[in-house]
């Protein structure tokens, strides 16, 4: 089967190219008349517009990329099905990028968007990245940017976040209404924006409880299972080992199971354990986990929702959208 | 920040725009002095070739896509991994649409293909999708296909597969050696190649232990977690509930362990299951769970290896390349 062209649906119709793809654009110039004999022919052909052709014309690619570290994390899985809601109404692409958690891919995947293969971005950014001057380019190349849940602080566009202060606030309020005097903090980076929000929350929850900064720990942890189970293992088997943990992202939590059950710790008989994560299965874990779940589905609807108007409109202030939606604390066994 | 254009990088060095173009495509025409001149100044002025215009030349995106039903399925995100890695060495991009189980949708993703937007595709078919038609017509438009885990048998490409018919019968032996009488084994799609597959090895598993086929039991789930918790809990309240339990996906294992949990059942002493999952949290579930762990990350590898040998050689005859790669029974507690 060859590609039908619009040379193609000129020739048919006996009428000059420019008249068909101006049809086709559904341009002042051409008469109803012809507009629909050509949108006839076009579908009975099955003639597909070229992506790069008309884009170079319209520069609009119908097109949307979502940034992301991973998708083996559910609060992204879930982002992710939230905002193809949005686009499948709209009748855009969503296209996803995975950095992996580098800051090099990042850039790298940024960089190509300035020449115009998408016409908007929601982006969550790598555990790397500290400031977004690769972001602000993007911008600069006049492509509507949304951030969703870990942004540039010193980025000016639009930022849908969750109240990671208060969650992590919560959780280690929470923790120490159950009795825990020294409880870890399970980091990930020291320059993410949810780690500072987080860090700061859990920070003001023991001073709060008039425990002492000298009483808490913040471990960082890696993007590797095996270190991170070390790194776990080694604050378990400390003398004065925690009483308490909160994980601040899904990942950390299976390194933690297994480390108590390799020490013959109880969960929470001896370790209380919170964990950020949005997982079905934190209800059938052994014990079923006490979890801050995130508003994930709405945060990457909400994104969207604010991303299309940037796109669509030209009166609505993108760059000034703030939105927080809350996370909840869902009690459970394991704290 | 404005975009540097050619026609830029020609006025600061005093050339044709054609001459700047040539050089950056690294024409015979032009000399190697001309051409370093160039590309030095590319890269200091930050040049970024515009991948609409260069495609229509080139016809290459340097993009591959990946089409997917859904991310939130370990096998799915770790098999993102292995495509990814192979990728990254190559240079490429690596686009992911989600069908979100919809025919529809993967109809609508693949019917853009066919105008040249991507440099191959990876596919892993929804479960709606029966036969693969839309699939040809890409083919037919001259980019490479490779499928991976599912697959459309009456499309002639590459194929990367798992033994589903053997995983299935292993574990169903695995199930009667341990004294199970009444089977059921949870499937997702009737049309589904690996369905077909799976069903077969239960079958035969079944048969081999001289278990007659009207103590089978097939149940056909749906992409609804309240559905398939109702369907489970209306199965094992029945007066001869199963004693074992296949799970053909991961997302029905938490409906099974939340029904035995409400019922009162006991895993594994009322009833004994396996699911087929690369989930970690496998074994902090309570009682862990045996699986079927399939090669995601070599399956999703693999693919790519094909795809981008397709690509790149002439000589290679993508068509007639099939790997099966096997799965592994990983026993636990649960069976």
């Amino acid at each position: 089967m060859s590609v039908v062209t619009i040379k193609d649906l000129a020739k048919r119709l006996g009428l000059s190219a420019a008249t068909v793809s101006r049809a086709l654009r559904d341009s002042y110039e051409i008469s109803t008349e012809t507009k629909q004999m050509v949108a006839k022919l076009a579908e009975e052909l099955g003639y597909i517009p070229n992506p790069y052709a008309s884009s170079l014309r319209r520069r609009k690619s119908k097109t949307i990329a979502v940034v992301l570290p991973e998708v083996a994390d559910s609060f992204f899985s879930l982002a992710i099905n939230g905002i193809e809601s949005v686009a499948k109404d709209k009748g855009y692409h969503v296209l996803i990028y995975l950095t992996h958690e580098s800051f090099e891919r990042e850039k790298a995947i940024l960089h190509q968007f300035k020449s115009g293969r998408v016409d908007g971005i929601l982006i969550s950014v790598s555990e790397e990245t500290s400031s977004g001057g690769h972001i602000k380019e993007v911008i600069a190349a006049g492509i509507p940017v949304v951030f969703f849940d870990r942004i540039c602080e010193d980025v000016e566009t639009a930022k849908i976040i969750t109240d990671d202060f208060e969650s992590s606030y919560k959780a280690t309020r929470h923790l120490t209404a159950q009795g825990c005097k020294r409880i870890a903090y399970l980091s990930i980076s020291p320059a993410l924006s949810i780690s500072i929000k987080r860090t700061e929350g859990y920070q003001q929850g023991l001073a709060d409880s008039n425990i002492p900064a000298t009483e808490s720990e913040i471990i960082l942890c890696e993007n590797d299972f095996e270190a991170n189970y070390q790194m776990i293992k080694d604050l378990l088997k400390k003398k004065n080992r925690p009483d308490g943990i909160i994980a601040s992202v899904e990942k950390l939590t299976p390194p933690v199971y297994l480390v108590c059950r390799d020490l013959n710790l109880s969960i929470p008989g001896d370790i209380k354990l919170i964990s950020f994560t949005n997982l079905q299965s934190a209800l059938i874990l052994d014990p079923p986990l006490t979890t801050i779940t995130q508003p994930a589905f709405d945060m990457g609807k909400s994104a969207a929702v604010i991303l299309f108007k940037g796109i669509e409109k030209k009166n609505f202030d993108l760059l000034k959208q703030r939105v927080t939606i809350s996370s909840e604390l869902i009690k459970r066994v394991s704290a």
